[in-house]
């Protein structure tokens, strides 16, 4: 087996996303942010290359933190930074870089927006705990802000409150070229094009060619993707895929989708 | 911070998960398995620390493999066992145990139940290698087996497939202690409750007491979670709870739930 590889590319910016939380482990709460961050990374031109999962545990944080960061242009994580005793990813955030963490100046501004003094609880004043040297990323649902240090990204774990964040932080990443796509939906299990689709991609290496098999009124159908940065390319393999379809017989069960 | 400690228990059970798809990775599909496998994990009593979502990539797949087979009781993994090219997760399984791969009799024997020998094309066989070792798990919505190799257990993406997977192998797996949980939802926002619960937490170290904000309808609201092995010890910490939400006069916006 050759793995797959994507061409080279210098302008091709990639991430790596932590969601962390003891609730999405035991399966309390279903995780709703990796589709979403996914989906919004390839739209700007970032590719999410792996995402890990792990409890609110201090030394798996920081391992997961220091193992990401070197290897991605970015890390995201979501999650841990609410008022409460298990809320620890900014401290771990802060061991992870070996920087100290206080109450934020500009944190507490930004709260004092939306709460008066008297509600400056202590709780509260522990969302604006931030790590020196970090930038803030704004939040206008619930004011206590994320933030960015170097090229780490820690974002609230609520999804609306996530969804701003990114909002916020995206104009100050770098992009690069966007992975475009083309899917054809067959009403066929994926075994039938397996050969033909094969040999596509030995035609074109440098589109990246997925068969995701699905399940549906008890019948297994397949979507074929097409991935590649190259517009002309794609559509030059999306083309020899329907001329493949139409050779095995299947093009009046398929159909470009998205 | 002190990390989060479990209490020292034997009879602990733990997991984790590997999703390979570069199709979740991209957004295209929104992965329905995590979660899934969480709550199914964590009913039976084996507990889940640890997902990680990589990309059809063979060194990132056997990576992943060797990194958490060692450090956890099983290794599940979803995705890449089907027909085509791109499906590689069974070559990873056998080069991260360094065995052979082949075409497997009996795995062949279950996918003549469903097709005629002429229907056995290469593409169809190619889903009945499995690594010198394995056991199979069948699999009666589309024959095609999952299997498990020593302490790692892989199965298909779809859903469907992978939960009757995951029905077929579980009665062989050794489950451990189960976690129990008590939910009390709370319609204030978290920070309310963070001193009391901080306060709790010290005083039932063997509960893990967890405080999930979410946003509904334009407010705030938090789930505080406990969780242990003891139910005993749960329901005490739970009584214990509500003391302190009438302490604060909130008790009146607060539901035990599930």
């Amino acid at each position: 087996m050759e793995p797959k590889q994507l061409p080279q590319d210098r302008d091709i910016v990639t991430a790596a996303l932590i969601v962390i939380g003891d609730e999405i482990l035991s399966g309390r709460t279903l995780d709703k942010n990796i589709g979403f961050i996914a989906r919004y990374l390839t739209a700007i031109g970032i590719r999410l290359r792996e995402v890990r999962v792990v409890g609110d545990i201090e030394n798996e944080i920081i391992t997961a933190i220091n193992a990401l960061r070197g290897s991605h242009d970015y890390v995201f994580t979501t999650g841990g930074i609410g008022p409460t005793h298990d809320d620890i990813t900014a401290d771990c955030v802060a061991k992870a870089f070996g920087v100290p963490i206080d109450i934020d100046a500009r944190a507490v501004a930004l709260m004092r927006e939306r709460y008066d003094e008297k509600d400056m609880t202590q709780s509260r004043l522990r969302m604006a705990r931030i790590p020196r040297g970090a930038e803030l990323i704004e939040n206008s649902v619930s004011k206590a802000p994320g933030f960015m240090i170097e090229n780490v990204i820690v974002m609230a774990g609520v999804p609306k409150i996530m969804q701003v964040m990114l909002d916020n932080v995206a104009p100050r990443l770098k992009t690069g070229r966007k992975l475009h796509t083309r899917t054809v939906r067959v009403e066929r299990p994926e075994s039938e094009m397996a050969p033909g689709l094969a040999e596509l991609q030995q035609q074109f290496l440098d589109v990246q060619m997925g068969s995701y098999p699905y399940f549906e009124k008890g019948r297994l159908g397949t979507n074929l993707v097409l991935r590649a940065s190259d517009e002309g390319l794609l559509d030059a393999a999306l083309k020899a895929l329907w001329e493949m379809l139409k050779a095995q017989g299947v093009a009046d069960r398929a159909q470009s989708v998205e």
